[in-house]
């Protein structure tokens, strides 16, 4: 069974959040999606120094639909270039395995 | 030293996320649970498309102890299934990794 | 290029999140910190429990700047021993790596 992995991205309002999550959820690239509101963000990009208020998302996936995930995440999100960070996870309990090993 | 480990857990709501954390603290299986509140989550169980308002949390702990804190964690949990999402953490100061490697 | 990293670290307030993630910008240290209000953190520390209000940061860095940052943000933190864990990213997409290998 392929390993679950994880994928953080900030988005721009939790509205945006929510509409993409749902299309990932319809196009099986995800089981879940955790909205995390209230987020302020320091950055520097282009040589520019910036400040955002953001929510921030945790997305579970299976290892195997990593790069499909980021994809098409990178399609839907309202940047030009969304900032998504993916990491496998070591282990889950076989539940949670089993759940994002049928993705 | 054993490395440290990171393990993410919804929860239904905070009350109950700091009655586990504090079992766990009791336990030794945790050092830290670091609770986000007024989480969204968007999710697809079983076939059924979802969404619950919760608490996220990140728990403080070594990789010897990962499985028996998932274990733990699925006992004292009030879903059926919760979904832990564990990993290996690269490094961190000393101080962090005595810490944590204490347990 | 160098892979991309995650740091996870709590701060006693928002203020002093964003004056050490402005300095970690100013040092190139960091391309962004994501800082998520409102945490409650629960915990052992040298034999005593504890409960603190927090801010959660996750800073994003390079694997190759993973040990400097550590470094650096004990010096700047607050604590004699904040609790920092940082992990490298597997796949992030190239507009994302390219960002962070750029620090």
């Amino acid at each position: 069974m392929s390993k679950a992995a994880l994928a953080w991205c900030p988005f721009p309002n939790e509205a945006e959040a929510r509409a993409v999550a749902t299309h990932l959820l319809d196009e099986k690239l995800i089981a879940c999606a955790n909205i995390l509101p209230g987020m302020v963000s320091l950055y520097e990009w282009e040589g520019e120094r910036g400040e955002s208020n953001e929510v921030g998302v945790l997305f579970k996936t299976s290892a195997q639909l990593r790069d499909s995930l980021a994809k098409r995440l990178t399609q839907l999100h309202s940047y030009a270039s969304p900032a998504i960070m993916l990491w496998d996870v070591e282990a889950a309990p076989e539940t949670t395995a089993e759940w994002l090993g049928g993705l």
